[in-house]
């Protein structure tokens, strides 16, 4: 399941940093990644090292390009990510309505970029001039500050679930292993460990003993029990009742 | 808005990494972090370095426990993060359904604790048989990999959005400055370049010109001016009709 969703990294700085966007661009099955003039040139043994095998399976495939207008001349839709307000005028979307705008426009074959600016000083506004619009991450406006690698990872994973179910991308489900014993199974049980019960003298004072009876009845149905737990309950308290 | 959900790493190796999550939880409203026996004792100079203040200003609490038992003693419900299937019969939770429940366990008043195990091997079966459920994350399984700092980022923005109204959170908005112009600002626009064009023969031939001035409506009409987009637009016409 490709998304179609382009990722731009404007300057970027550290090659540790290119990476990190690598590894969550393969985490979230985004295979397309441009540089715009990274400063340490390209190939960058450190992005390597730190992309998990993204870069080196060749499943991010990497283009490096001079300017932005080049890096986004075949692009339909440009979203620019920043973390400060703009005066210019564009549409501001959170990260889970750019997810799903970018996904409606892939289904209609459109390609749409995600901008991510350099480490220290983000994108400049002459960068953003050149998106449609602008993304930002819903966060605790007290601690706002989300590093490079930490905003590709939250647009990847919001590109990977918008509108989807996420119970079907789950890498695994519940698997209980053994279906709900049935009724009789459990029913037994309660018969016998009443019958010791009441054999002891559990269920006192007598005008409460039908209450106690149905309480513990309730409380063993709400256990959801299989069948092999029941045969576990039921050697349990025929260990208990033996005397020492 | 703090989601009451408490945070537990048990046997975190790197200082950075526990820095890493006390970041994420800064940056999604949690305050509660719990170590169990972080190898390299706790406080740790790395992770005040790696967490961007959110340990040094207070923000996030750390208290350090000898045993994941002792850590979760007071919490009602326990989820364990984990990557691979554990066949202990739990329910498997993904980080957004896991995060509507916390959510919804915390407005009852109860306590949350999400479990994340150490970087290397992630949490032991022991681990995992303390917890009421599993959490896992959707993500691609050719690249399935997510590291502690990265697990706990997706935590805190699945509790942070997790029900709630994007647009809300985010910290700043759209504003197009200025509302859109009055229709018969832009009328007197189309109006004023109708007639230039009609001067200077553009609507040929003939019987296409109803046509392609209706088209030209359309196209002005769509781009949602304001009255000062208006003004612009008028004066560059104005400029390109005078002769050099």
């Amino acid at each position: 399941m490709s998304t179609h969703t382009t990722f731009i990294l404007v300057n970027p700085q550290m090659g540790e940093n290119i990476g990190f966007v690598a590894r969550a661009m393969g985490n979230f099955a985004l295979c397309d990644l441009r540089l715009v003039a990274p400063r340490d040139g390209w190939p960058n043994p450190a992005a390597d090292a730190a992309s998990s095998d993204a870069l080196s399976s060749g499943f991010v495939n990497v283009q490096v390009f001079n300017t932005l207008a080049e890096a986004v001349a075949d692009c339909h839709i440009v979203l620019a990510t920043t973390a400060r307000e703009r005066a210019q005028a564009k549409p501001v979307y959170g990260a889970g309505e750019a997810a799903t705008m970018c996904r409606a426009h892939a289904q209609s074959g459109l390609r749409t970029a995600i901008v991510f600016g350099p480490e220290r000083a983000g994108l400049s506004n002459a960068d953003v001039s050149h998106a449609h619009g602008v993304i930002t991450f819903p966060v605790n406006p007290e601690f706002s500050s989300l590093n490079l690698g930490q905003a590709a990872l939250l647009m990847g994973y919001s590109l990977y679930t918008a509108g989807q179910d996420e119970g079907a991308l789950l890498p695994f489900v519940t698997d209980l292993g053994a279906p709900p014993a049935k009724h009789e199974s459990i029913h037994s049980f309660i018969t016998a460990l009443t019958a010791m019960l009441e054999a002891r003298n559990h269920f006192t004072p007598s005008h409460r003993a039908h209450m106690m009876q149905q309480n513990l009845q309730n409380l063993i149905l709400r256990m959801e029990l299989t069948e092999a737990d029941v045969q576990t309950l039921f050697s349990v308290v025929k260990s208990l009742v033996k005397p020492l």
